[in-house]
């Protein structure tokens, strides 16, 4: 019998999980604990906020402070948990308002991520920044004000919204990206070329299979030193201030100290009850590992979507429920510059990584039949897995509907087609919107065709 | 052995067959007979030549003429069929180019449609039209340059984009529908009612649950009599020309002929391998009637969706390949006025009549997170088969990514998922694209929850 339900941590994971928590049972105890004082915020909208398209940074405050106590959900913001003793069920908390203990049954590890610091000497100064807190947003909104030049180093999804963000402050800003291309994680390097094509022709700098290595000046930046890892020129970037978006780490320290068993992605390894190796402990979202949807290889989601996914699931199991989460596709999009960059399941990289054998549909298509005015580009790219024909993976990249197309392809490797499958799909057709044979129908064609060989 | 196939009829359902029959077999002699001297055109895209949105009649043409010689197709363009001998598998045509026979070992029917004349007063006059022919789509853009007034009979699809498409070209415009909404083909009343408040809003007028009854004038219209089937008002609207888009019937009178069997859709009943009751006799596309996706209840397609993935099976099989149609889901849209009206499987009548149980997720969404600027209601509804929980129908309504969004729900109906499998759909999310949970998966949970009951 679960009578209380204690939740580290108040991102969208943890914030979730007590809801869902709430939800299923309406008089299990619930403490939900935060060491930021702020409840949960969206953290994907951070960006948005120096740009101006997300308003006010309250506006990114999903649930205020207050409406916990609506839901008898005690929240515990401005406090650390400084011990678990689990063998007690007892954990300890420290905050700027006093110190106590908490008892618990089940508890749920939503303690997130971390920044990654890469090696590069002089992140200790004022005026380099990572962009993860609404307090790292606020102070760069306030950077978007009076700087002139900015460098921002890695050119992941963080790193490129950050870079169109500042870029559209009217600020000069530079991405230095150590691999070859921008977005690695997310596309294969001939999607990101088209999107570095894009993003330059708007203005925005990028350097490639670079390493940042030093930020110079007194107590805060005057320039970034870079090094092209091809040719090995140094040079140097002038830069106000710096943004550090090199990757995060699993936060992982309380889980550990309790005896909860880390995976090979360094995430907290749950099972698809979303539970640790300990017995009524959960772990979900960006702190917690579990299995690639395709492969079933173990890693961390990384995504909103995946962490409250997640955390639903933990949530209902804590309170008592049984239900499962289904493993992580990894269905990634943003938008840079108008254009919609969409990817889910498998990269190539990772294919050949995991081992598994693809064959590509790759077509060039249109959004809208090509009689009709207004239609725009689409790079699509489907894989499936060469010995099974099923669907692993899909990217696109265009100015309009990218991304709901990418939905189709994610929903498919859910539901485990094949490129037979995905060529019967029979998408909605009209000339304001979309062509007979969808460009998603066609790159099943070509690839069906590589397959038979 | 086949040698020969004849394919009657070059719209997108003929055309499409005689092209996969080239692909499939690169030797076997191919005769396309079209009626018209036109060869294959977008016929959907025929309204949108006359507000402009296609600049010119020749971007229609998909296969030019003379496209088909070097396919090594004998394309007969402008010759009819006068008589089929389908003992000695010949058939006879004739045309102002002369007339001659044919032998064939396949025939495919792609005879397609015609408008189904309503019992209306007055419809042999001058400056009135259909809306199915490139002919028709000429003489319309030429009254879009000089009348003032006009009257669409039938507020289906083609009748609102004939409808908008006068009204973007300053026209005065009334839509007569006789049943209480329009689109009810399509899409639920509720949802009729959100486009009629959206094109009356634009200026469009629409006079719902009206029977048109005569059209008044001497040669040509000078008005309409319309009179409300409630109220039994009668009432003059003027008419410089008028649109009858009251709907189609299969031309089906040469299949018949032969003994072709119809079904009671009133189309040429066809197998999976889009095969007639006569063997080495296809039907495809607006003549043709098979199985609808999720009861397997007789129908006419009407789409050109369905039109070509029909063709492409009986073009391949008439050429001695074996491909199977999988059934016509419906993925319906368009857009008008700006807004994307979009729908897939059963409808609630639909549903009604075909004794399908239906518990419904209602949604009143938006497509981005609340926090970012500029997202747009959503309307969307997704009905699931109360007794098996599986994914029946959807329907949506929005200025953006409504259409894409139906796609999900196509390939969902075509794999069979439940509500359940609906709610673990990893859909993508970034601030500037959509919310954690998409408004499909919210619409799942809702009706998740009275699938329990």
């Amino acid at each position: 019998m679960v009578e209380h339900i204690a939740v580290i941590g108040c991102g969208a994971a943890g914030a979730t999980a007590a809801l869902q928590a709430r939800k299923f049972d309406r008089k299990v105890a619930i403490t939900l604990f935060n060491s930021e004082k702020y409840s949960q915020y969206s953290r994907c909208g951070l960006p948005y906020t120096i740009s101006g398209k997300v308003k006010n940074f309250e506006d990114l405050v999903l649930m205020p402070p207050e409406s916990w106590a609506g839901l008898n959900i005690d929240a515990k913001l401005g406090f650390s948990i400084t011990d678990i003793d689990h063998k007690k069920r007892e954990l300890f908390f420290s905050g700027a308002d006093g110190e106590g203990k908490q008892a618990y049954d089940s508890l749920i590890f939503a303690t997130g991520a971390k920044n990654a610091d890469p090696p590069i000497k002089g992140l200790d100064k004022k005026r380099v920044y990572g962009l993860r807190t609404l307090d790292d947003a606020k102070a760069l909104a306030k950077e978007a004000d009076k700087a002139k030049n900015s460098v921002i180093i890695g050119g992941g999804l963080v790193g490129m919204e950050a870079a169109e963000a500042f870029h559209e402050r009217g600020l000069n800003v530079t991405v230095v990206e150590f691999l070859p291309h921008i977005l690695l994680a997310m596309v294969d390097p001939d999607m990101a070329q088209i999107i570095e094509d894009h993003c330059r022709a708007h203005g925005l700098k990028i350097l490639n299979n670079t390493a940042a290595q030093e930020i110079l000046g007194g107590d805060s930046p005057s320039s970034v030193t870079v090094k092209n890892r091809e040719t090995e020129e140094v040079s140097k970037l002038p830069a106000d201030f710096v943004v550090v978006a090199t990757g995060v780490r699993p936060v992982t320290n309380l889980a550990q100290k309790i005896g909860a068993d880390l995976g090979p992605s360094h995430g907290i390894k749950t099972d698809d009850r979303m539970m640790t190796n300990l017995k009524d402990v959960y772990a979900v979202g960006d702190c917690a590992e579990n299995l690639e949807f395709i492969t079933r290889t173990p890693m961390a989601g990384g995504l909103g979507t995946v962490a409250v996914r997640q955390a639903r699931v933990a949530g209902i199991n804590a309170a008592g429920g049984d239900v499962r989460f289904p493993g992580i596709v990894g269905a990634k999009v943003t938008k840079l510059f108008g254009l919609e960059i969409a990817s889910t399941g498998l990269t190539e990289d990772m294919a050949s990584r995991l081992e598994v054998p693809i064959v590509k549909g790759s077509i060039k298509g249109s959004t809208k039949p090509p009689y009709y005015t207004g239609g725009q580009d689409l790079k699509l790219k489907t894989f499936f897995n060469k010995d099974t024909g099923k669907l692993v993976g899909g990217q696109l990249v265009g100015l309009e509907d990218a991304a709901m197309r990418l939905n189709v392809l994610t929903l498919g490797i859910q539901q485990d087609i094949d490129a037979d499958e995905l060529f019967d799909f029979e998408n909605c057709y009209a000339p304001a919107v979309c062509d007979t044979w969808d460009p998603l129908v066609q790159s099943a064609d070509v690839a069906k065709k590589r397959l038979k060989r």
